[in-house]
């Protein structure tokens, strides 16, 4: 049984850097293995205000071809309610109508080097990720459609919207948390408490690292992070963040630092403020080439630079810290728009001021 | 028994950049548990070269407090006949006078928390490199003194003094080649055919990738990196090399990219050169900060960038492999200078064209 | 086109515990994304043999279901020149009418945790491997069908039969060598110098250890692994082994053992011959218990016991180190019968006496 | 300033299996570098029972040397008031009189491979544990020294005695987990709730696995387990633990199981219980050999097996684990005896009916 479909819905559509334009256009239809959901919420995630902006990783440079493919709908970060299945969709993901349904974010091609042994997110075919390519529009309209190669999971329906708008983020920064080996008694700072940073924190105090460090420069994101679960929060606009964690270390530095600011400072404070042979995990987008001293990398501190990327295979883990209420999504969501609203939602995102993550109610 | 031993001798002394004079000094007494060498032979390493020319990582600038601390004799590659043995130090190291001795070049503090477990090339206590250090006088002498916290190797007989020398380098060029963690099957890139980067292509030969490339813009080296293992050579003034390291992978990029170059432009070559999940070991010490896009590191292709420092554990490797003949140190090693002409042997290092590795004969 | 295929053929198929009989039988129809061969050769695995007589592990006990599933073509080993393709299986796999094939051992279900994560050799769901299950017919037949969801690689042209025979058996060797991290300079002991282990002395050739010890009961089998690459081959009937493995490395014992002797004898001599923190890697599949001091695992000498299962991505490097020479197949194997002299042939594995490896050319 | 300290002190001597008499000795005199205790209280760990019963690990068969040195004071399991310090103990250690202190179970020989590389728990050379030779005398007496190569600690102040006794069991049960690379979402089995396995249970709680499960024969200790974190617990007297556990996982097993039994049906039971490609750590020592099919290791499942010994760096973790109430100590040191009841105390341990962990108050 499908609950009735229309034939016409409302979509943002990205026509290029600054040019989005909210408009109707078909439900998209489906075939074999795929799932149409409903849009229950679409968060704005700072890549996609990145891609507004016109980034050179979206829109190409004299190195990079253009990531984008416009027109498409933009969207990575969302919940819908299932409203119909193609045929062998419903075994193949355990899914019925009328379940909450998430999409992991990339839609990998199955087909290269790193699909086939199991590291789809790093999928050097397509690497079609929801909102920025041809093959798979984005979640920031009424329906959206899952395709047939996708990894699709069930949502557990005692989480709210809200929660279930924060699962992809919170996969990123498990993903990252996992990169960085934390072990019993270390001191581990994330850098930046976005809605990155700030699952990374909630992450991080899985691992009960011995003290727990997240910095910011505003203050009520710092007062998440503390929710979240940060022993201590610092603002480097207020307190030399070097000397502190080394002050805190013995003067040797921290064991971990995890750079999710997403500013190129975001990068010589780590490499000042960790030990000889610590990791330092990288996973911020940077919108211009950071410059910074590699002799430390190596002669200095060997240290490990290890990059992070989506949240491959951790989805379902997303799910159960949210289920158990082990960070603090509600707070996270501060602020939620009408798909009318565009404007305003991703200006306020790009201010990053009051609020921290902001979704679409489409 | 004691070979007859001088109360003076004259050694090469550092006074600050560009002020290194040979003058006559006191022959180092030696106390319990140390060792005096007759000192064979004594090569110059870059570091070397950028200490005389004043970089800052040895005499500090604005983030850094200087490492070096003159007077001092430099040289920190070398190989001596042991001329006299501290109380317990025969038993200790296995040494016998007339042996030919070694001493790795860092001597550890024993007490950080980085000695404390074995990691004692991370010593953060003192951290003396021979040369460099009050506590640790180097090579370029006729005598030299290993304190009795050194770590000192026995040199097998059959080595030539030329090969001898070359044991730090290859120590220090089979530890980056471990932090590489290669593969059978890989693609593996040595970016710089230097002294280090001749050793790294002989050391990640025995690894047994799938295909070995060395990378140097003088023709000299690439020709000497052949006979040290590599399958291919390519030099980036002729060659776009990052095309081709792509053609040769099937378009994903090598598994593999070791930085040894010491130039800046080696780490985005690498960067863009390198696989997504690949391994980036970085050894190169610069003289100015590197401007880089790090998104390349996290996003874009989630890499694990590995810092390599001196060679741990690798002084017997080092022997073996040279004793085998498994690297062309003849080669490598291929000027020799009395210490009265220091001058003409740092120019001759510093202008890198027809020398590859320079050494003094005391 | 086709080459000119038959209706029926012949082929040896295994009814239960030695009740194998040669039989006239339909060649094998195909479907989309399938491959027919016509068998060029076909080895014999320990295995097979301990199929033939009846080991528990294929015909099940009171804590194991069956695994073979009678009546069934045996053989999980082999090569075949490709005479049909159903459709899409030329682009898929890059194959033609006319080339040398080989698929791998194991045809995944491709949908249990394991296959979704790249670890496809660990299927769960049903682990079918040629020759023991109705889906997976094998080898010792005129022809064979590789299904869809099959791993299929081209076989290199200059390859020859007896070569590539033993691609499988190789591929298998490598993935336990793998498992082994050997690093430069250990002392490294294969236990068992049979086909596999044979091949595993070869692997652990190309990574360069220190020293690398083979262990057999068969002085034509020690011969050969010196030929593998061996340095040094001992036969524990003749030498106290542990106490030379013992003499060789100062008293504490190898760094790696690989268990490759298929007999319960294999375990505690290797517990005993390893040292504190080694490597050892269980291989073997056995008759019966092993009976062992599980103390010295855990308590005396915290080794890792690392266990080795087929030849996961290594079908590739496999035809390479053939390819290379690096690996002396053509006198491994040994022995060559066609499908009628099957009972000779199976005898002739049993005895394990002038035999190695010996295969069928059906 | 030292407190008045005796001549003599009452002792508890091993003098052989079963021959344990409680004399008046000297109390040790120190040198430089050592500590002299007053011991507070000491543990009776099952080795203890086991050395006392006579077991060949202490006493020697035909393929082991006797470990145990008689006559010696027994205990390693301890906390001391410093009563006297030796000449730069107090800067060495950090140490003071009037502190609490505890010395690491081990006393390296500090010269082996093992102890050059920081991997002083599986010390080759001596391989002195207190309480077993005649070099580290123990704790089951009124005053105990520790010698100049031993690693002592300085002991919040804020610890009763009974969590102070218990720091060398929970740094032991750190250690075995830190082996078991528990990732978030896995479901992890501690077989085995005596004071070692509650330890561990306690440990892998701080590890956020998805589910974690105690087994036991004794209601009392699992009543213990779930107050130290265990999700589930099950006695396998009651259950049938395996199809438990694999009917929790979706018929795959669980992903890490910790052997902590003593007895040799942990082993087996565990090879059936955990997934393919899982770890399995080995902590328990055995009375006899353990008899199970080693086909499970390498060809059914591919397992991780794991060695655990001791409780490298982990003391400082134990001690604030304690501190931070993370582990139920007070639940877990049951019972206290003065010397003079020896053969009680010792019968408690070996019964493990109504008792946990047993300590001495000298």
């Amino acid at each position: 049984m499908e609950t009735s479909i229309p034939k016409t819905m409302r979509s943002l559509i990205c026509y290029g850097p600054e040019d989005y334009r909210l408009e109707e256009i078909p439900v998209p239809e489906i075939g074999p293995g795929e799932v149409l959901v409903r849009v229950l919420g679409a968060g704005i995630c700072a890549g996609d205000v990145k891609c507004f902006a016109g980034a050179p990783l979206f829109w190409g440079d004299d190195v990079r071809a253009a990531y984008c493919q416009p027109p498409v709908t933009p969207g990575h970060e969302f919940v819908g309610e299932v409203v119909a299945l193609g045929e062998g969709a419903a075994e193949k993901y355990g899914l019925a109508v009328g379940d909450r349904a998430i999409s992991e974010q990339i839609v990998p091609c199955w087909e290269c080097r790193f699909c086939k042994r199991g590291q789809y997110w790093m999928c050097d075919g397509k690497h079609d990720v929801y909102g920025f390519r041809q093959r798979t529009p984005g979640a920031m309209a009424e329906y959206m459609r899952f395709p047939a190669d996708a990894i699709n999971h069930k949502v557990p329906a005692d989480l709210s919207v809200r929660q279930a708008v924060y699962i992809e983020p919170l996969a990123c920064a498990i993903h990252a948390v996992q990169r960085a080996n934390i072990e019993l008694g270390d001191t581990v700072v994330v850098a930046g408490s976005g809605p990155l940073g700030l699952g990374m924190v909630a992450a991080a105090r899985l691992k009960n690292p011995g003290c727990l460090v997240a910095l910011d420069l505003h203050p009520n994101r710092l007062e998440v992070a503390k929710h979240a679960g940060a022993d201590l929060v610092f603002n480097p606009n207020e307190v030399d963040v070097i000397a502190e964690v080394k002050r805190l270390t013995g003067g040797y530095g921290c064991d971990v630092y995890i750079e999710a600011t997403g500013h190129v400072e975001g990068v010589p404070q780590g490499l000042h403020m960790i030990r000889r042979l610590g990791t330092f995990v990288e996973f911020s987008v940077f919108n211009e080439p950071v410059r910074v001293d590699w002799t430390i990398i190596g002669d200095t501190k060997e240290l490990n630079i290890l990059g992070a990327h989506l949240g491959p295979y951790c989805y379902p883990l997303a799910m159960e810290m949210l289920r158990k209420g082990q960070v603090p999504a509600e707070e996270i969501v501060t602020h939620c728009f009408p798909l009318e609203q565009h404007e305003q939602a991703f200006a306020m995102v790009l201010e990053a001021k009051e609020s921290i993550k902001v979704m679409f109610e489409p």
